[in-house]
């Protein structure tokens, strides 16, 4: 199976595996046993859903990208460094929203609300104290996320609690991909169509074993539960109106309007 | 009603109002429309559970007695101010057991974990921009919690993910009391039958109120979700085999065993 999505149609809400224009249902868990039915619906007419429920959500480790030093510290105001393992913390799910969701920006933020493309890990298996050997045999697949920042609250808060935690922060979709390579696929964040942010998933500093390894040291992984793994290079403030693209080659576009809080 | 529990008995995991020594089986929601069963059970033979599954838990303010201040301040080795508005912070899921679950020292921890005990508020209405004014309507009751903590961690690293976010680093319950002024609770943390902190929820200096304002500017609060409130004084390492209790007068006590990762 390539690529499995979460959607509803009419008022059932399930999985199906998406073949070129079409979604074909699947019948169990795709964590465990299940299907293919004979059920099948074009893209177009099913609500695509945010991919997992996940009981922990882990952001990418701060700084994961070389090209991504000199904004973060310029951005922070004080020097980054690239820290000698990841640096895990938890992104809530009250943030989730799926493909064509809205961005909503806070009434109370500055405005200063960034994107951060970036590649999303798939639990697809319990996990507690992986090793970097093992790691990979817990992974399910892989989708696109936007780990949204308030950059303000992002720099003056004791921590990201509502800086990359509030409602809506965190687009994800519009399916997993099961059948990549996660070590060579082209990241490109687009707003309002110009690139904005472009990566090699090659480039990843901290790899997604020893991340796995170091989350589930302390946390036991489920399936289901995502693990961001960091952004490229600059990202600019979204304002309403505007629509953001997270595409990763491989896997899809995560597609997003931005709206003002009302 | 008074103190509404979660429990198992047999294979049926049920919410029950507490009765003196037996519990009484609850039908329906207990967050809308829910009645008494004629169900009836001892205390003693059924399973008390953790009495919600939080989509987001919301971790105390983290300087919410002045009795923590002079501790908090040697304990980080900098310091520490009352933050002029509470400070949230989130615990995961993954975090919370019930009454008599066993606290995990994770085994590649420093051994330095400490009790908080905490009074916790159990949020009863979806809850979006709260005021001060208004936010208790959005309480359904309170419980009592214990914010394990691994103090070298929480030291050393970048944020509370595993420091206050490992597996069982959330003991919670007994039950929900629903009917208690939250403003004039007795605290009391004992470690092994000796008293360890003791306080009275008149101390807290940022109020309910004011940290449900703060969280539901970001976050909209779900029915079940949980909010710390802090903890006071001084706080001590446990040791596999010793037994913490936080009580709380007019809610209960919460008694967890501690255990070593094996």
């Amino acid at each position: 199976m390539a690529k499995i999505a979460l959607f509803r149609t009419g008022r059932r809400v399930c999985y199906g595996a998406v073949e070129g224009s079409q979604i074909v249902e699947i019948q169990g868990d795709i964590f465990g046993k299940f299907r293919l039915t004979s059920r099948r619906h074009e893209l177009s007419e099913v609500k695509l859903l945010a991919p997992t429920s996940p009981r922990t959500c882990i952001g990418g480790p701060g700084i994961n990208y070389r090209s991504h030093v000199e904004f973060a510290s310029k951005m922070t105001g004080r020097p980054v460094k690239v820290p000698a393992l990841p640096t895990p913390w938890r992104k809530g799910e009250n943030c989730f929203i799926g493909p064509e969701e809205a961005i909503v920006i806070p009434k109370n933020s500055t405005g200063d609300v960034h994107f951060e493309g970036e590649l999303v890990v798939v639990i697809g298996k319990q996990c507690r104290h992986a090793t970097e050997a093992n790691a990979m045999q817990f992974v399910f697949g892989y989708t696109c996320g936007n780990d949204v920042s308030e950059r303000e609250w992002q720099r003056t808060d004791f921590n990201f609690w509502r800086a990359k935690g509030s409602d809506t922060f965190a687009p994800v979709g519009p399916w997993i991909a099961t059948d990549v390579d996660p070590n060579n696929l082209e990241l490109e964040v687009r707003l309002n169509g110009k690139v904005m942010q472009k990566a090699n998933t090659s480039e990843l500093i901290h790899g997604i074993p020893i991340i796995i390894q170091t989350v589930s040291q302390a946390i036991t992984l489920l399936p289901g539960d995502l693990i961001f793994t960091g952004t490229p290079g600059t990202t600019e403030a979204m304002k309403p109106g505007d629509i953001v693209e997270v595409e990763l080659s491989g896997i899809g576009v995560l597609r997003n309007p931005v709206v003002a809080e009302t």
